[in-house]
């Protein structure tokens, strides 16, 4: 079955909003067998909607129709596809109710405006919206499925999550399902991780085998379509097993978790504890971890030092060591490290202290990081990075090499990159 | 002129990857006068590939086609333009130079496939790749320019910002401008600040007015279009002046900066320097504050105390506080703060304390935090907030309420919200 989503709203066209309900659509067809052909972005301009709803209707037997079911003027997608298909929209007597319900819950009178809300397509179905006043809509017409949903984010994804996944299950003929398992890599470039399975990713075509780039790390994904989702894993583990025994070094997720989750997942297993101390990341790595549902268990907090005199007064660098080597260096990250473990009283402490630009720093080059990793009876580790790109991203990549470096230690005991 | 985004990819199709660069080009394209009408993604087939190109040709003045250009069999997108246009693709003799170059300084041989990026329109424009293989390209026919643009971010930004918007401005003429003026809104909900401006936002046409929900807060925006940007301007003022004497209150920016910008900006003018003390956020607070470029001069670092101990041992509460009043009170609230200003011998210093969730604590309900704010010389002020959404949400939203508060004591002094 092919599909396709349509996007209104003017705020898209002068580039104010990002549309992300497209990709939300899409991802979540995919797993039940559903083709996403087209994503198409148009403004609330009457003419330019319903050129863009014809085409859909020569093109594809499913078209996802999101924003423009608000009260306005502005608002026209009902309006439109009534149009292009000849239909007349109706008064739903339940949804009536509900919205002047809604607006007496809230206390101040129903605007005039509000009742269009009410009105759908009497062929077709109407879907409760429980965080709004506009329901979500279908109809059909020639063979081709319209599924209007509301604009807002927090109202689109709880009601397709929960009503049109369902729908959709039952108009989609069950002989093929399409499986994906992804895999997350850190530590190794997309174009070095191509290289090392190119013979892979060229051979095969079920599954196929595609790349990703993340913002940091990237994501590889089998995807192969069988009868079965069992089928379709049975296709998959000879060459995710062929791929682990090539990278599995640099793999640290099978489940599209984050660095993160995976961090505080082993810290939960293993029933130990972490603190930090940053210094360029400025809380990030601990921010990141404290993310994670239940991390009071593991973490016990973290130290920002954003000045000499912080990591000595506060932490307890030794002025000696920040002045002979500098707050930017293997020496003071060491040093973070050990006294930040002691302090917090936890198995590990992870530190990190680098530039993060824009500017060089105590004659030291943007992008220079010192990660230290202090654990409880075994000597300190310190690594150096030379990191790449802006502020933001250096910060981020650091943050995230701090969390790989944990992520390797609690895998496989000492030895880490 | 009508302007449309094409982006091109089947990984946009599965849902794999979010589509920036329509909303990237967007809004570039509104200042210079180019309206963009429609946005459009199609995966890596010929065909489909094909079909979107002749609809855009008949519709629009000047498309932009992103992504397709790569090395690879399914990099289709020059072959598509070119059948559809009935063009014959050349090599170019600089490019393939270029390329040739580029894999030497990368130590590698030229794998055949990548021959095919130095293929482009003779009749058009190269606009030279500084970060990748692919050039950029335009062709004109039938009165429609066509700009293709590589697929990486990091690659089609620069391009865009360097070489396609000078190259835009010489296309478009000059007779009308349009320009936009944002103002930025913390602790009014969208709805609110609507009520408040209903007459205005229905009266005018230009500038119009719109508001926008950002993750947390709300930006409005007033366009106006003129025939010189000084006219569009003098359009906006008496209506901008009128909202700030309405809500001025809640305005923290005029320049579309985050609200840690604008602190940031604030501690600076005023030579003030800040630390924090943070639980439930888990050192947000202070990781938003150093990605603001330069913030080691007024940001002196902060302390994350995760659980009892770290918050008495470490920052100082005391231990009958937190048994008589527990860790997320106004109580701890303003020890923390107190203690960490004079820890880290700061103007000012904010604490965070709450329930992030998902499961209540202390058996205090999940959203409730407080937040204190500790000045030298000035008693210490402590906010309680409840805060609704998942645990993210509730970390984001308390660290810039967190901010907020700091930015009214800043700009007005002592009274805050």
């Amino acid at each position: 079955m092919q599909a396709e989503v349509i996007t209104v709203g003017s705020e898209l066209m002068l580039g104010f909003t990002l549309n992300t309900h497209s990709q939300y659509i899409s991802r979540a067809c995919v797993p039940i067998g559903i083709e996403v052909a087209y994503h198409t972005s148009v403004g609330d301009k009457m003419d330019r909607l319903a050129e863009v709803i014809k085409i859909a209707h020569h093109r594809s037997q499913l078209v996802f129709l999101c924003g423009g079911l608000g009260p306005t003027l502005d608002d026209l997608t009902k309006e439109a596809l009534a149009e292009v298909l000849g239909e007349t929209l109706m008064e739903d007597v339940l949804w009536r109710q509900r919205l002047e319900e809604f607006f007496v819950n809230r206390k101040s009178p129903i605007p005039a405006n509000n009742y269009k809300q009410a009105l759908v397509f009497p062929s077709g179905t109407v879907f409760p919206n429980e965080k709004g006043t506009a329901p979500g809509l279908s109809v059909t017409k020639d063979g081709v499925t319209y599924i209007l949903l509301p604009g807002p984010p927090g109202e689109l994804r709880p009601m397709f999550d929960l009503q049109i996944l369902p729908f959709l299950q039952s108009l989609v003929p069950s002989e093929e399902v399409i499986y994906s398992h992804p895999m997350s890599f850190f530590g190794i470039g997309e174009s070095a991780l191509e290289e090392k399975l190119k013979d892979l990713i060229t051979k095969n075509e079920n599954p196929i085998i595609a790349t990703y780039a993340l913002e940091i790390g990237v994501t590889l994904r089998l995807t192969a379509h069988a009868q079965t989702v069992i089928k379709a894993k049975e296709l998959i583990e000879p060459i995710r097993l062929e791929i682990l025994s090539r990278v599995g070094d640099y793999c640290y997720s099978e489940q599209d978790q984050s660095l993160e989750e995976v961090v505080m997942q082993l810290l939960h297993a293993k029933k130990k504890c972490v603190s930090t101390a940053e210094s360029c990341t400025g809380g990030l790595v601990v921010h990141l971890l404290t993310t994670v549902p239940g991390a009071s268990g593991e973490v016990k907090g973290g130290f920002v030092s954003y000045t000499n005199i912080s990591k000595g007064h506060i932490v307890g660098v030794s002025d000696e060591i920040l002045k002979t080597h500098g707050a930017v260096s293997g020496e003071t990250a060491k040093q973070l490290a050990e006294h930040t473990r002691e302090q917090f009283q936890t198995d590990f402490a992870i530190s990190v202290t680098g530039v993060a630009g824009p500017a060089p720093s105590e004659g030291k080059p943007v992008g220079l990081v010192y990660i230290g990793l202090a654990q409880e009876g075994v000597p300190t580790s310190v690594y150096e990075l030379s990191l790449n790109g802006n502020r933001e991203r250096i910060q981020r990549s650091a943050a995230k090499h701090a969390l790989f470096i944990l992520f390797e230690r609690l895998k496989k005991g000492e030895t880490t990159i």
